[in-house]
């Protein structure tokens, strides 16, 4: 990166870091309650879900029915999303919206306090503020893959 | 979440934020290291703790001793506390206190540098500051447990 | 720690919280791509690493050699540094240059998904701001290990 790009990159204040940090914190609660309503709230209602399989949801009926699929995976294990290393993004030009990036490790417990790990993940976002309050409009969750490095 | 909840909600500002991570930044420094006294010194002198299994330790006396007849359990293992998706919520009428409740992921590693994993668990505190400083009136440690789904 | 010890810490503001965990954020970025040059960039021209094993590497053509020599190990690995509970102390007398200690988990995940852990590690920086921005100066990684217990 070249200092002149460094040079005109905005500082995150701790304001908006303890906002974004605040708003993941809420959110993640309600995805790991599988609160599937609850959860697609915090999205606006044209929100995308790109998986890391390339799956696309968009809009926060698709989204609840894609969850709902799914519940029967998280019966007998409870799940939660850990985040590390956010990137907070602000564009000068339009303070209410933000690209936010950053890693995933996702642990799943089981009844006996069995910890088993998904993949790690890292996971673009752009997030919008709307009456004040934080909201996903799109999300692009990519499965961490090995750099390819020149053969030995 | 009501809409008007939400609204109501005061934000965190990052100073706070980050008054809070420190505190447990410091605090989780001294239970990994075993510095009971040193952990002890960060409640409240009639501070309690509620563990995952119902055991509940008030008073600086009671936590020591409760941690002096666990120690066996950390011969020849590090022991490192991870916390994630702290949520803070500040009394507009009384700054002193905050309830703050965060995801703990505690990682044990042995000797040969093996790492295994407790259950994960959630925890509710109650932090008060005294004399400028951040001390914890009260913790609430749930052990993670999956959701209820509807029989299939 | 004395009263009189904390009564003279200085509190850490949120925007230096969020400007030092967002350096981390970006710094890890690059090693975990395996980026070495751009990961030698965070650091100073004399910057200096002491590995958990006491090897030393200073400097970034030394930094950079070290790190091209251990590629190999990444094969077929994605390599993630997850980063907690910060310790940031600033020197009032010099407010470009903190010392920061946090907690390090390393995951690796190979090709089909399955995630395995380095031992756990404690780090010390030493950063300095050039320019606006933060660039390390020193990092002393520490292998977390058992605290030794009296004899049962």
């Amino acid at each position: 990166m070249s200092q002149a790009v460094q040079a005109t990159r905005s500082k995150v204040t701790g304001d908006l870091y303890a906002e974004v940090q605040t708003f993941y914190a809420r959110q993640m609660r309600r995805v790991d309650a599988l609160d599937i309503e609850g959860f697609a709230d915090t999205f606006t209602d044209d929100g995308v879900v790109v998986h890391a399989n390339g799956e696309r949801a968009q809009g926060r009926e698709r989204m609840v029915a894609g969850m709902r699929a799914n519940l029967p995976r998280y019966r007998d294990i409870a799940v939660r999303h850990w985040f590390d290393h956010l990137l907070i993004e602000t564009d000068p030009e339009d303070e209410d919206t933000l690209r936010v990036s950053y890693y995933t490790l996702v642990t799943q417990t089981d009844r006996e306090g069995k910890v088993s790990f998904q993949p790690t993940f890292t996971v673009d976002d752009v997030l919008v503020r709307r009456d004040g309050e934080l909201l996903t409009r799109s999300r692009v969750i990519h499965r961490d893959t090995p750099v390819e490095l020149p053969a030995p």
